[in-house]
């Protein structure tokens, strides 16, 4: 069964159409816009368009706040505190990137502490724009709470997430993008929607046991990965982005989807580095291709084709959905359609036409 | 069976003398003596004094060399870079971190890369002392080949650990230190030795299977925790401490034990914060204090008494065994006693009459 193919730019102008509709001033707009379809490029639908309507509704409600921009509050010598002034997300994240990437350029490296923001979209679109500038970049943000410490059984911290992107030559850059639990939420919750057990490891249900059943599993905590090491790891993201920057952390980071009066208040940590302190960008380049050949050059298990550099399949799947067009799931195309239709915004130019 | 107790100033002493005799100066045989001893208090043997002989035994075959100091080869905004000379690696790690201290306090955030290190003890030591000093320290290390890439059978990346210290106040610190590896190769060598399995997902054979037979996975390659995001943070660790600071990577980096011929040539990167440009340090402090008893009161699974903040076991080993004695394997005691006795130290003085 085919999908229908989307063409991303026009996915861009129609998103940033429906955000600008919602009163949110047009770079803004863009700006969130190109986070969501960035997702949906390469594959990772849980942090693209799929998030749209919640955006557009937190707005409506009133429990996003467009009146006030992302203010520098602290900058001393290489770091820097921004209040996100609960602006959405991606704003802030973008506010909090270019100011990490121009401290690093003049100190060599740069913190970027941010506190008061809103869900931002998938940390890979912030190392991408890095990798694009010949800069390291390290993104931590803290999220609602999902996963127990070792040996508890209530969720209290999120699925905390890492991204790194550290450019490359001709050969794909290094953009590692992964959340401190084994899975996603979003994983148990489809199988539990078709039906199908999970695979030991995932979750931990209501009374700490393992389980195998997604409705228990929903009921209880996801896993962290490396047991303790990644409880350690959860712990270390929260710290720096909630407790450092003065956003929420731990429970008190407010959900998404489930809280209609209080802002998320979620916290996010931007550290750059500027490779060219080092050496010359592209004698780096060199450097990193020539690593990344013999990584790939590793003999292979059975059945294995090709061994993948982190972000590598991303990568690639981008470059297809460029070309040819982004695939959305019916669900989420459908819910588009309407909203644009509420919004009078035109979505029948975003199919490309098969 | 009671093992000997021994007292840890003692044992430092004793571990000082020894290097002293092996030509390395007063100050820097007690740095190494230090950590080494750090490492048996917190209940760490595999970084402890067991690593004396192998150190002692490098430098009299002249691969580590003790001629030049630690170098600055570049200092520039809040960026340093590191020659550690091929000195020993407690050495030129605390070299780095006290720089890395130091520019922090300056710049509210450093980033020292170092290369042409060794073997450097347990990450945890350096953590250790910036908690002290009221800063956040982030602490890597490549090192030699171990486990190998997703989809590879060949080991190419070291365990690269990763280290994180945090301050708190009357609470225990968080001090993290893991390896980027479920388990590390010690624990699989000591269950072959024991003619015992192990659980399946800490290792694969030679074909790049799933095993459980020790000898068949001393043959084959460590796995990452997380799959491949183990890898991409190992990956990540090999990136900034090698190809970045200069130092080896992957493959090349050589072995402690099986290469008498050539520097390891290690990298290691230290990424300080300090606290204080965000909070006045008393503040973070209660912050802390009140975050990890949240943590501790979350409800806990049948039969788990108290939730662990990361590092806190070993923050107890380490009280206890400076009051009562530090406990070391009879194997290790013995080999020490020898030499120390080729090396006309006096080890005696250091057992606890009990």
């Amino acid at each position: 069964m085919n999908r229908i193919r989307y063409d991303w730019k026009r996915l861009e102008e129609a998103a940033a159409e429906l955000f600008m509709r919602a009163r949110v001033p047009h770079n803004h707009a863009q700006t969130v816009a190109q986070s969501l379809v960035h997702a949906d490029l390469r594959g990772v639908e849980s942090h693209g368009l799929s998030r749209l309507p919640i955006y557009l509704r937190r707005i409506e409600a009133g429990v996003i706040c467009l009146d006030k921009e992302p203010e520098v509050v602290k900058q001393e010598g290489a770091m820097a505190l921004i209040d996100g002034s609960n602006h959405l997300g991606a704003v802030v994240g973008v506010a909090a990137m270019d100011l990490a990437m121009s401290l690093a350029r003049q100190a060599g490296i740069s913190f970027v502490g941010v506190r008061h923001s809103n869900h931002f979209g998938s940390c890979s679109y912030y190392a991408e724009r890095a990798i694009e500038q010949g800069l390291i970049l390290l993104v931590l943000s803290n999220a609602p709470e999902a996963m127990a410490p070792t040996g508890g059984i209530r969720p209290f911290f999120g699925t905390n997430p890492i991204a790194i992107g550290i450019p490359a030559g001709s050969e794909p850059p290094f953009l590692l993008d992964m959340a401190t639990s084994v899975v996603a939420r979003g994983k148990i919750a489809l199988a539990a929607k078709k039906g199908e057990p999970i695979p030991e490891g995932w979750a931990i249900d209501q009374e700490g046991l393992a389980t195998t059943d997604p409705q228990r599993a929903l009921l209880g905590s996801l896993l962290p990965i490396g047991g303790a090491k990644g409880y350690g790891l959860a712990m270390f993201i929260d710290i720096l982005c909630g407790l450092l920057t003065g956003a929420a952390s731990g429970p008190d980071v407010k959900s998404l989807y489930d809280n209609w009066t209080q802002p998320q208040n979620i916290g996010h940590v931007f550290l750059a580095v500027d490779v060219r302190r080092f050496w010359p960008l592209a004698v780096f380049q060199d450097r990193m291709d020539a690593y990344i050949r013999e990584i790939k050059s590793v003999p292979r298990q059975a059945g294995v084709a090709e061994i993948l550099i982190p972000g590598e399949i991303e990568g690639r799947k981008m470059r297809e959905q460029k070309a040819n067009g982004v695939s959305l799931s019916p669900a989420i195309a459908q819910e588009l359609e309407q909203l644009c239709a509420a919004y009078g915004v035109d979505w029948g130019r975003t199919r490309i036409n098969a």
